[in-house]
């Protein structure tokens, strides 16, 4: 059996989230239904890097599928962009070893979100940022995204609700940059807790806000307590960008 | 009266160009029904920097009107976007002398356009990008740019049946620059000819194809004949991006 890596684009607005799931078209549907088209029988994919939530989008979400066919890449790759839904397409694509898994195999992903800052809103980018209206200090939010870089337990930033064993995770890059009125965050972990972006995003915006300092932000993350941290930013200003193997 | 500027951004997906015309909205339209609904009169603007096509985005388009309110310019933004459709804002506002007129103060335009190139789609890129799928050759593409740059006489590169005085422009800006797949067209000019920015895109892709070669290019522009120069390149990928006054 052949083991083919795909790397998939989609806007998270076309989707109810990469989750099969009855009654609404997900990503994984989407491509599922591609994948048999194309090769004229049921398939299913093997894994995923994981699961974006509704809205999320994906510039390098990661897949594999086992198949028996012997079609080189390049042209699974046109036939399945020919099967997709316009809002998906396959990047990339590679032959990868038997014992690759999307999920298990991954050293880290890197996750971006796209806040914007200006009073007025803006036409263009509105389906990918998160439009904030009122003054932000980036000197200050930056510091507190540096604060929160590196090994730490996280639960504080983790919708609650959630049940995994441990919720240390390692941030290897936690890092704002700023380009005109957009502000870009980008966060490299080997691992995300359930909403963990959106809601360290939603809690740097505070702290631009001036409504929590970077005392209180050392605080929340050794409380573990989620109600402590800032409110869920919004889905579509978020991607996932890539996956490290 | 006062004179305002308002600087303009706009989904051109959205909209059916810039310019009035029955039975379809145009951008034109849109404002100045907001316009009328904050000021609760009828009312037109004075000038534009120019149309844009149907399809065509704007960052930076620049319209002013007069008025003899004394309401102070950031209201009046709150209150426009307040009213003006989610694809259309106002980004800027000014006060302005009483001879400012957005079309004939302008001193020069700049348009970006966008080249998607790569072999697979880009679906959260595709509704702002030209997606070439077959390979581009980036550096004679620069050289090709470079070459219009200047003081010239545009006709082959100006829509047929377009009655203006003189086709000659002076390009003050004609860069290419490449991010990854994305290949960056940016144009300055003191005017530009009706379809003269998506023409040179067009030809410069054909450069990029090998279709063409820069000895080729200098004698399209010096034949002054449309029918020698590439097609015109699709209205989605092109931004207007500021007004210099």
């Amino acid at each position: 059996m052949r083991n083919i890596k795909l790397t998939l684009e989609y806007d998270g607005a076309a989707f109810f989230g990469f989750q099969r799931q009855p009654g609404h078209l997900s990503v994984q549907e989407a491509l599922e239904n591609a994948l048999s088209k194309f090769f004229d029988r049921k398939m299913k994919i093997a894994s995923a890097s994981g699961r974006t939530d509704t809205g999320v989008h994906a510039e390098g979400q990661v897949v594999n599928f086992k198949t028996d066919s012997a079609i080189p890449v390049a042209k699974i790759q046109r036939g399945l962009n020919a099967w997709l839904p316009e809002k998906l397409a396959v990047v990339a694509i590679d032959e990868v070893p038997a014992n690759f898994h999307a999920r298990f195999s991954a050293k880290s992903k890197t996750y971006e979100y796209l806040i914007y800052n200006a009073r007025a809103r803006s036409p263009l980018k509105a389906s990918r940022v998160w439009h904030v209206d009122y003054p932000l200090d980036f000197q200050k939010m930056r510091k507190a995204a540096r604060l929160l870089k590196g090994r730490h337990d996280f639960k504080a930033f983790c919708a609650s609700g959630s049940s995994v064993e441990s919720t240390v995770r390692k941030l290897k890059r936690c890092e704002l940059k700023k380009e005109g009125n957009l502000l870009r965050l980008l966060m490299e972990a080997d691992g995300f807790l359930y909403h963990m972006v959106r809601n360290i995003a939603g809690t740097l915006v505070e702290c631009g806000a001036g409504k929590l300092g970077l005392e209180e932000l050392k605080k929340i993350l050794h409380s573990k307590d989620r109600r402590r941290a800032g409110r869920t930013a919004p889905a579509h200003a978020l991607s996932l960008i890539s996956v490290t193997y």
